[in-house]
């Protein structure tokens, strides 16, 4: 019986646990879930015949190693900066790996090694990076074997909260990381390529310059850009496509908001608040706000920002107005917002998430110009099997199923870009619900 | 005869090095001036009988301390960073230092081992910091003496263009580290304190939230707030002052323009722009802009920015829709804009520099508010005998000099803010043409 190795148990694995156990009598396989925290392991196995879950300080190198050792497969749905590290214990075993995240330099270095040993180091299997490569080379491949020239391809993607527990006027709720969240795009400046230009958008207009994206039935979102697009002209073989745009998805109207909060310098990560153990929002507020002369707080920001009643009334729901603590003993005003939006924006017991994916290619084909949109709508089935959950584990699922069924035989550090790849995993993630749709125009 | 060690004989030397060969000979003292350029410490020294000048090697820790073991008394005109080292040295020496710059957390952490050698180790004794200091210090115990309280205190300095000199339309030319200029604020958030509440200015606000600034004759300037107004509060012992504010000064108009460039993006340092040495102006600039569909590039900017005709005027003058190439091989939009400033804002052959510096004080005496202005405008020579040098050499020599009188009996890390130091130095300053007007009115 071949052995998978599922170091850590958290959020992102229950879909992925799922279906290993499911495919283990067919596949002949056990599969081992390792987790600091050996609740979450036992909870994710359920008892199943073919499964063990056991305790892992994933820190401890001897103790990996081991486990390591005795299996055949492993996935590592560690933090992304410690897939370096597992993956030099995978060569080092001859063992293949999987991860969900996006390829490190120093992961990078480890082709060539692993090819000689070799061992498939599978990344980017996840949902953004993963879905995302799988489903547009698929369209990419395809459009270039009609013998199509793709002059522009745009895709965003968002982890947002499904129609029906949308509750807030902000259309958000924290299906992430919520440092993440506050720190989008923070500190840099975001770059990607229009009409053969190369284009730049700082921090401060990030959430001013917008792709409006549509979605039948669902509505329209915003899009903002992410910090570098262009390194996907190589990943994707688009070396002289004029135009490439990668960005984040939210509900229409939600950057004007965020942008607020921006503009007003709440997300601002380098100074530490003064004693903001005893500080309220309406304190923290009101010092980004001359108020010189009893000026008011709320109408002096409105003026100030020159923003709309339509972005005041989320601001206001939000609480920076409150006389609320801000519950931080230490920290940025960043880490204040944090504190604030993992309580406004926190999922209810019952809430489900939704992940959308939307892709719009323009290439010319026959002396004709097209525009093909690809979009992708997967929502959560509850608190514990997420959208999130879902689109990042079932990639690796059906990756992993391949490589212990002999259909995977390329060595080395690899992303789902080739066929051999994307074709049957696309297809299975399409009898599994995650099912793209085409929209095709001539323009 | 005692020995002057001047460490650095670069453009703020100059004043410094004139007044202490002036006063050689009635002190009895011998002026050793040390530069990496020996051609800059001859040009400084100018045969002076009681002068030396040599090449040294401020990094070479063995020489250095062979020449501070042989002086009275060490200047320090090095860059700041690295007065530290040179303090130590002078410790252990049992030798007095002067410095120019902010006393950093090191420096402070010799105080009580310069205190039980005897050695005094005097810093912040330039401009700004330095007169600054002393010229607010003495206002400040004057208006304690009285019985004042004060309310408010505003401080702001700039070193400006001459207004003889002043030939461009953003009333701005370098005449000190243009670097600095570029990065003024980047990446954080200012605060200070207004009517006893906090208050934060981020970045990307910093260069619209102005103060007007007027001095008689002189006309109007912008203030735009410096990092953190708040350590002044203990340096100044006004702890429980409702409002305090500390800025520099531009000529009135210019930070809205500026605050254009920062809109933009091209003071981000954060991004290395592609293949710079290939790009031209009007490139970069029109990176930061959506101009797909061919729209013009001016007209975008100024609709993108809403900003006015004149500030358009400034960036025209200033080269950014230029098709001159970035001249820069490598570098953020900072470093080519540093670039650009640097040939744009050069100082002619005959121009003169002016440092401005301007105080405004609110107070309460006898049941009546006051408010007391005092300012300073100190024109250049010519480019040698800089205000620069003029404003921070003055006030280092004359300390130098009533050291070696053993007028200053004090040690450890000390700043100008006791009377002792300020008051005899401030009354010579204003005999050597560096004046203060004040200005008062009851409220």
């Amino acid at each position: 019986m071949k052995k998978i190795l599922i170091l850590g148990a958290g959020r992102s694995s229950a879909h992925l646990i799922k279906y290993l156990l499911e495919h283990a009598t067919a596949g002949a396989w056990h599969v081992r879930v390792a987790d600091m925290d050996l609740a979450m392991a036992l909870q994710k196995t359920a008892g199943h015949a073919q499964s063990s879950a056991f305790q892992l300080n994933a820190n401890d190198d001897g103790q990996r190693m081991v486990e390591i050792e005795q299996s055949d497969l492993v996935i590592s749905m560690l933090p992304a900066f410690m897939h370096t590290e597992v993956a030099q214990d995978c060569i080092q075993c001859g063992k293949h790996l999987i991860t969900p995240s996006y390829v490190s330099d120093e992961m990078w270095a480890l082709h060539e090694q692993a090819q000689q040993k070799g061992v498939l180091i599978l990344n980017e299997m996840g949902v953004d990076p993963g879905i995302d490569h799988m489903s547009a080379m698929q369209i990419i491949d395809g459009l270039r074997a009609k013998g199509a020239v793709i002059e522009s391809f745009e895709s965003f993607t968002g982890g947002l909260i499904a129609p029906e527990c949308d509750n807030n006027p902000w259309n958000y709720k924290i299906t992430w990381n919520p440092r993440n969240v506050v720190l989008a795009g923070y500190g840099g400046t975001a770059r990607f390529q229009q009409e053969g230009q190369l284009k730049y958008i700082p921090y401060q207009r990030l959430f001013e310059r917008i792709t409006d994206v549509e979605i039948a039935d669902y509505g329209h979102f915003d899009g903002y850009a992410n910090r570098d697009s262009l390194k996907y002209k190589k990943i994707y073989g688009l070396e002289t496509i004029p135009t490439i745009y990668r960005g984040t998805l939210r509900r229409g109207g939600f950057c004007a908001a965020w942008n607020a909060l921006v503009q007003l310098g709440l997300t601002d990560d380098s100074l530490l608040i003064e004693n903001p153990a005893a500080k309220t929002w309406c304190v923290l507020t009101s010092s980004f706000l001359d108020l010189s002369g009893g000026k008011e707080l709320e109408k002096t920001l409105q003026q100030y920002l020159q923003t709309s009643d339509v972005v005041m009334s989320k601001l206001k729901w939000l609480g920076i107005f409150d006389n609320e603590p801000l519950d931080i003993t230490e920290g940025s005003p960043a880490v204040a917002l944090q504190r604030l939006i993992e309580k406004k924006w926190k999922l209810d017991e019952h809430d489900k998430d939704m992940i959308v994916m939307w892709h719009r290619f323009e290439y010319r084909l026959n002396d004709k110009r097209h525009r093909l949109i690809s979009s992708l709508v997967t929502p959560g089935e509850d608190p514990i099997y997420t959208a999130m959950s879902k689109t990042v584990g079932l990639p690796m699922a059906i990756a992993a199923k391949m490589i212990l069924q002999g259909q995977l035989n390329m060595t080395g550090v690899v992303l789902p870009v080739i066929p051999e790849i994307y074709n049957p995993i696309m297809d299975e993630l399409n009898t599994l619900g995650i099912q793209f749709k085409e929209n095709e125009a001539t323009l």
